[in-house]
């Protein structure tokens, strides 16, 4: 590995000062390890290299995505006792935990155009000769989305762009109201879920969320099966549960939906929509949007088809009807342990969803199958006769597309023992080729700079970790290649949601970690029944080379974090990256103050009604009231403890580690128990304002973005609502917060001293 | 004036300073007027302004746009002689100057594709019984580019986005040349002009140029007749010859085509493109770039049609006819005079061109008729007994469409004369809705802010100057917003190239302006059939109400020029903007430095390949030679000089107005005469490098964008080519010539002091 990296240091022509840190890096032993267990673990993982093979993969990924397995079908049950028949082949101690979890499923979807002229939309993607299992109609489930409620409407349409809060405004100065009308979004600009839940908020009676071919069709490219491309049929399934108030079974909040759980009617439950939506292809979407009349979209709101992209309302009028089955269906998590030999109370828990909205060869597969190729090798490294340290917890989660069904109600019944026993989980969704992608907690951000280091890229042959530099350097701005340049580490991006991490990190304050790969091999078929076998091997990642390059990045991960001797967190990036995200808020306030006072001036000036043509409706904006300056002290002198806390933790366990000083196996324990406390230590038991059951306090996803995250979201949150009064106390809150933070990483800095006594 | 102006400063809220600003400015007579001067001269212009009538501007609109008349038809002939007649009218001595032009006009015209399938384009513009004009074929000139050459040619088609440079970088790194093929480019990013030049230094041996709906089609609204853009077969006429070598007849460089004129051979003529070129519609060019395979073209190359824009080569293969008749036609200038009473050498030359691709009535009859009814004022005022100090000369060219043929071979034909007596040339051309828009010679920057200030927008009722500064607060960027309300005047912009003011800026040193209100009422009609009344008065200026804006605006301007005691040019705002040019050529050399530096360090580190998708091909650029430092030194003092210089005369002309002093007819006379060799002063007589014919060293239309303005051109475009040793070169060059213009501007400033004593 030394050799190696020199090598290729020395091929890129990177600077002395660089080759020579990295040789330096090399010389050290590997975070959280002596020199000789660093020795050992490279050896460890040099023969669970040796053990992956990649037909296994290929093997895995036919046979899962044979048939349609979303949850509650007869062939999700399949795969989930094939799952778990392999992870006993590995021998990990498996079980099938099963949760009885909502799941609608359409009866009737109609959708038609009943003015100006009559017109059926198709709602079905074809079958095509070119892809095998594109035919299996009968098990396939349409086109629709899961948690829309029932609805039949009739109403004049309007084009809303991406449907977020700030499309609203924009219409409102063209003079356009949503009330009483559907409306139809393109999908992308924010996760689809905050679609209806913003066009209910503005009186619209129903939603149609379209693929538009600029984002996924052939104006990427090809469209399948000629290329990878969405073709004019191909539609996007995928849940619209309000998952921003709380993910899981929208009928259990907060709690396991085991049997006997109580639940609340399906009339109360407050993440279903408030009205009826239906995804549609562009085929089906053409010809409404092309009977609409009105002002023209904004420029940036037009897609690529080949009409020009009026807004309504109407004369085009739409009747859409959707009916559900109601239904509660099991949701079957695969669960696999290998029990730690030192300290089997601390659980390393890695997992990746199995359900898919059809075949999903890529989604999740791709993952799912690295994933199983990990446990594979790990099982075989423990018949050899190595042990973790602690303990290994492998998971195939189930009902992740509805709603993180599986992962939600496992880790809200096992939170108690989650809360006191795992350390981090490690999460893989869809993968693909190209550049390694790591989110998640910034206690982890200088670990998984040496993961990345110790990968080899499969194209390029050098580490993913150079491959990730290169990449910001080409394309980031010009900060970013700076950063690249001077930070010690590569940052790493803050969890929103969209996978089954978020139990896990917002909920109960686990550090987690998202892995994957990605920015090569793109295409179209997301949550259509083209997400197949034949696609995903001619697209996407034809030789399984960044499957194998997850499973040596995610199963790196796993044994370095079940054999350290410590857990390897550290503080100083955390620090570093909470203090940005301060700065941000401080600025977002401070630039939304400026913007106000101008757009007010304006406002007042007549200036904006002075630039607009005469021959268009324009409404100028209100006047907002003023932005006022906020209290951040609390928030700058919490960071300034914190800072220093971490500053003395990162430098008393280097110092430990240079100087070769062992704990005791007792300190060793209370030490990483009181590391697992610090993500503990970033939530708060009366969670986000309005969703109680978000409890992180640095990371959560958007309330009006889904995916997207936000980071110090009450503050953030606050500002962005113009809540001056909210902001001001969740300064205080993140505050408090940081200050247990920083108590909770002084007191591992204690044991560290304590210990060298 | 004074009370309404005072109003809507009110009703926009703008700050008390700026409103006393505004009074202090009203109470002072208009520049180059004394006090008393300027109250007739108000007087005068509220006449004037009683006199315009909208009728007139649509009835001229109708009868010149009645049949197609391009340069050398007999619809151009008899329009020419009806203006001629109607200038007569209006009292002014005129005639009808005639020169002989090179001006080739389509005998073969075929395109058709022989691979992969057989498809020929259609290259014609279908009738539309919504425009009764539409249906004149037989006297209209067929879609062609004029001053391609004639060719023959088959091979594989490349899509090469605008056709520009840095299109050709981008096509090398994904390893594709153009060399033996024929290119297809959208209008748009360059003028058109530039496309087959750069097809032809990289090897093409065919271009075709076609309108992509994203431009003018669909993407922007609806196509004519439903709406005003350009339908599926609308397609753009327009000239390719070399104008940035020279504009004017091809044969003639230099001196006027008149009839015994010394002509080049037409093979030698130098402006010629070297390849056949061909505009098309987007309907006509869809078959084509479907029929392309290939890498997919960069995202932001991509237009609106409804494929994947893949880059080719091939397998889509074009055959290319093109034939020519090279015929010599008369090109019909209308010169109209009125004779100034007291300084009759000194000329206010205001333009508009007649002839058009085809009906032609936004462009040029927008313009041209607003330019007739000043005229008709102007002649009604002299008629009730007034007189201009200067002589007015009133323009009607021929031939600006093919090259600005009809006012290049008059300015060359007239040069000396020119040089002698020109004080300032005023342009329009089309003609819109909107706001208005100044382009020309920033010694008449303060004058022009002073005009703008006394025409009231149609719409809005506050000034147009007015109007400008709020859609810069709107539109523009921070430091737009901030320069707007800090800066004394409203900045104008550059004259690049593209309409008649070339030649007497460009080549003979004459202060010229090109004025024109748009930026609301679009279209995709440009040089298309569709260009005529039905269209212009449906969607472009309906009422006519900015034409009666022009008139107002070009008409006091004129009548302003004509009437002042002294020429209101005055040199700080030049010296201003010459020291930001200055600026920018800096910044410019010093970010190709810094880019040169990362760019070659990439290339050097292998970074670029580290980052490329290994399935497509990549071919990493070469590294360049790393930009020197230059010496800008000589640039600098000259600046500095100027600076002073400027604000010497400024000083003692604004000195010398609040005194009320006036100067002897012979000082005045002598004053006039050191101003107006200010621009002179400005140009070279050895032109530009390898451009002889542009000889102004501050503006010039750049040799790789056509119409875009270059400024400091000898500077900047060395530093672009990355021609060290000439930049440096240039920079002395561009020095001495500010310091010529320093001279000028004390021996003006001398003269003001000389009267003084």
């Amino acid at each position: 590995m030394y050799l190696r990296l020199q090598r290729l240091l020395f091929a890129l022509g990177l600077s002395f000062a660089l080759v020579a840190q990295a040789v330096a890096v090399d010389n050290k032993p590997l975070l959280g390890f002596t020199r000789e267990g660093s020795d050992r673990e490279r050896e460890l993982e040099a023969r669970f290299d040796s053990l992956l093979k990649r037909d296994d993969l290929r093997e895995w990924m036919k046979r899962l995505s044979a048939r349609p397995h979303h949850l509650g079908s007869a062939y999700d049950r399949e795969n989930a006792e094939f799952i778990a028949s392999q992870f006993r082949s590995f021998g990990f101690e498996t079980e099938i935990e099963t949760f009885d979890v909502l799941f609608p499923t359409p009866k009737t979807r109609l959708l038609e155009m009943t003015a100006p002229e009559k017109f059926t939309a198709k709602l079905a993607e074809p079958t095509l000769p070119d892809d095998p299992t594109s035919g299996q109609t009968a098990e396939q489930l349409p086109v629709y989305n899961a948690y829309s409620i029932d609805g039949d409407v009739t109403g004049q349409l309007v084009y809303v762009n991406y449907g977020v809060p700030r499309d609203y405004d924009a219409l409102a100065e063209r003079g356009i109201d949503v009330k009483g009308k559907i409306v139809i979004a393109r999908y992308g600009g924010s996760w689809r879920g905050i679609k209806p839940k913003v066009a209910a908020e503005h009186g619209a009676i129903g939603c149609l969320i379209y693929s538009d071919p600029r984002d996924d069709g052939y104006f990427q490219g090809d469209v399948y099966p000629k290329g990878a491309w969405r073709n004019e049929y191909g539609a996007q399934r995928g849940s619209v549960a309000d998952m921003p108030l709380y993910p899981g079974d929208p009928l259990t909040p907060g709690v396991g939906a085991t049997k006997n759980a109580k639940r609340l009617p399906i009339k109360n439950a407050p993440t279903l929509t408030k009205i009826p939506v239906m995804p549609i292809s562009y085929a089906d979407a053409q010809p409404l949007l092309r009977a609409l009349n009105g002002p023209m979209a904004p420029e940036d709101w037009r897609g690529a088809l080949p009409i020009p992209y009026h807004l309504g309302p109407g004369p085009a009028t739409v009747h859409l009807k959707l009916e559900f089955d109601w239904k509660i269906v099991p949701a079957n998590d695969v669960i696999a342990r290998i029990r730690g030999n030192e300290r089997p109370d601390e659980w390393i828990i890695r997992g990746n969803h199995h359900d898919a909205w059809v075949n999903g060869a890529e989604d999740p597969l791709s993952g799912l199958v690295a994933e199983m190729e990990e446990a594979r090798a790990i099982g075989e490294l423990v018949k050899s006769g190595w042990k973790p340290k602690r303990t290994i917890v492998y998971a195939a989660w189930d009902g992740e597309e509805p709603g993180l069904l599986g992962s939600t109600e496992w880790a809200e019944t096992h939170a108690d023992l989650l809360k006191k026993n795992a350390a981090v989980y490690i999460n893989s969704d869809t993968n693909s080729r190209g550049f390694l992608g790591i989110e998640g907690s910034h206690t982890l951000e200088k670990f998984m700079n040496e993961v990345a280091r110790d990968v080899t890229d499969p194209e390029k042959k050098v580490s993913v970790l150079e491959r990730s530099r290169a990449v910001r350097i080409v394309r980031g701005s010009a900060d970013d290649r700076r950063e690249v340049r001077e930070r010690a580490d590569l940052r790493i991006s803050a969890l929103g949601s969209g996978s089954d991490y978020t139990s896990f990190l917002d909920h109960l304050g686990i550090a987690s970690l998202n892995l994957g790969y990605g920015g090569e091999g793109r295409g179209g078929s997301y949550h259509s029944i083209y997400d197949s076998f034949t696609h995903f091997t001619r697209f996407i990642d034809p030789n399984f080379d960044y499957g194998i390059a997850l499973s040596q990045t995610a199963g790196r991960t796993v044994l370095r974090l079940a054999n350290a001797d410590v857990l390897p967190l550290y503080f100083n990036n955390l620090s570093d990256t909470i203090e940005r995200y301060a700065r941000e808020v401080t600025k977002l306030a401070d630039d939304m103050r400026e913007e106000t006072r101008q757009k007010n001036q304006e406002i007042g000036n007549h200036t904006l009604e002075m630039v607009a043509d005469p021959t268009q409706v324009y409404v100028a904006p209100k006047m907002e009231e003023p932005v006022p300056y906020l209290n951040f002290a609390p928030l700058q002198n919490s960071l300034t403890r914190l800072e220093g806390s971490a500053r003395r933790y990162d430098a008393a366990i280097s110092e430990a580690a240079s100087a070769g000083r062992t704990l005791s196996p007792e300190a060793e324990k209370s030490l990483d128990e009181a590391l697992m406390r610090t993500e503990r230590a970033m939530t708060r038991e009366q969670g986000l304002p309005r969703r109680p059951w978000f409890k992180h306090q640095i990371y959560a996803p958007g309330f009006y973005t889904g995916y997207g995250v936000k980071t110090l979201p009450g503050v953030r949150e606050a500002i962005e609502q113009r809540n001056w009064k909210e902001a001001n106390d969740e300064v205080v809150i993140v505050a408090d917060t940081l200050d247990s933070l920083s108590a909770e990483i002084d007191r591992a800095t204690n044991i560290l001293k304590g210990a060298r006594r």
